[in-house]
């Protein structure tokens, strides 16, 4: 049976712009993989309605599961919650489980609890809320959408959470062999050993290193005893 | 007038695994910003025939320019210019003046131009040749697509080659203003000062830090006057 599959969509103008290097998905992919659910398609989009709700609704309809990162902090600029309920066709208001959540919050630290913040309780209708132990405004899910926070600390702490809800595969296995020749030299053998395990995937990364050319051959798998019986066919080819 | 539009595809199983943290989206929107280009969207696919073509075509059409990253070596797993043929509907083949080059490269260092390394001088029927002064093997331009390597030393050799025949619009220009406090806090006259200048692209960035939670504001736009006026009223609003 196929891993489910899961696609990201990370909102934010600072990615696009430069400004700040992406985090999220590189935390992401790597739990995704762990748990065996496929990373098919990550998509990076501005702080802009049209765009978010385009790319919600062909990710949500796409893949098994889809995780969204930034925007649903309490700025102008945090347009994200309203974009989920667009694209799902439902309302979107305060709603009193997250209110509550930030009344205590903010009470507790003797903080008023104002407009802007209160904005972070707008949750779409049918929504369940996740998690947030770090800044305790939550995220939240919606059908096959899970809505995160973007700073990658809640990101990572809201991830952790709902891991655990989703169905995960069998977890890939890799094993890497590092070959020292130039990609060239090897692509013709790698291509009929990936003809000859049409289960596997079998990736060549390329490396240039003190001025000499090598290439890391990442054999991945569900069936450990494949993957080893590949690699070892490989280092037959190109010994150590 | 606003700024001419882009849009990035990063091709490569090794990002949405988890395994490599990405360096061409960073390096690439930096690039663009400076040269008055809007990146508006990045796209992240895995090594797959349709998913590769289908987000060719869409980017290709939404935006004026597209950069694709990687996909372009000597090995089977490298397809990025068999679908970049088949989303434009044209040929491809082993073409004569990428032929030569790679033939001068591999004759100057007594290495065999065999099978695999002649897949390197496949190029789109129509596509013009983009300049590979790190390793020899070139990318190239079909229409608005513009076709390089993954390796980051060679994609950022690719983008300078490439970047000076685009046409830019006025770099964006941005101003950031630290404050030290939560983002609840100061969402409201942001929320104004967005309003008050819409010409403006305003965002929040906030941060915690020994405990405490502030928020970059980041003020960006075409007219550094109009930038420094913006940022003045927030200075004026949230004194240092």
């Amino acid at each position: 049976m196929p891993n489910p599959t899961a696609a990201m969509l990370v909102i934010g103008d600072e990615i696009l712009s430069g400004r700040t290097r992406d985090a999220n998905m590189y935390h992401l992919s790597g739990e995704l993989t762990a748990a065996g659910i496929d990373l098919c398609e990550v998509r990076v989009v501005s702080d802009d309605a049209d765009a978010i709700v385009a790319a919600v609704k062909a990710l949500s309809a796409a893949y098994d599961t889809v995780v969204t990162s930034g925007g649903i902090g309490p700025t102008h600029d945090d347009i994200t919650a309203d974009c989920i309920a667009t694209a799902f066709g439902v309302k979107i208001d305060v709603r009193d489980d997250a209110r509550a959540l930030l009344q205590a919050h903010y009470d507790s630290k003797g903080t008023e609890l104002n407009e802007a913040r209160l904005r972070m309780a707008r949750i779409p209708d049918g929504a369940t809320l996740i998690d947030n132990p770090v800044s305790i405004a939550p995220g939240f899910t919606m059908e096959n959408v899970h809505v995160m926070a973007g700073v990658p600390a809640v990101f990572q702490a809201m991830v952790a959470t709902i891991l655990p809800t989703l169905t995960g595969g069998a977890p890939l296995l890799s094993s890497t062999y590092t070959i020292n020749r130039g990609e060239g030299d090897i692509a013709g053998p790698l291509g009929a050993l990936a003809k000859e395990f049409p289960a596997l995937s079998i990736g060549s990364y390329p490396f240039q290193k003190d001025g000499k050319f090598g290439s890391n051959i990442v054999i991945r798998g569900a069936d450990s005893a494949e993957v080893e019986v590949a690699r070892s066919k490989l280092a037959i080819v190109f010994p150590e």
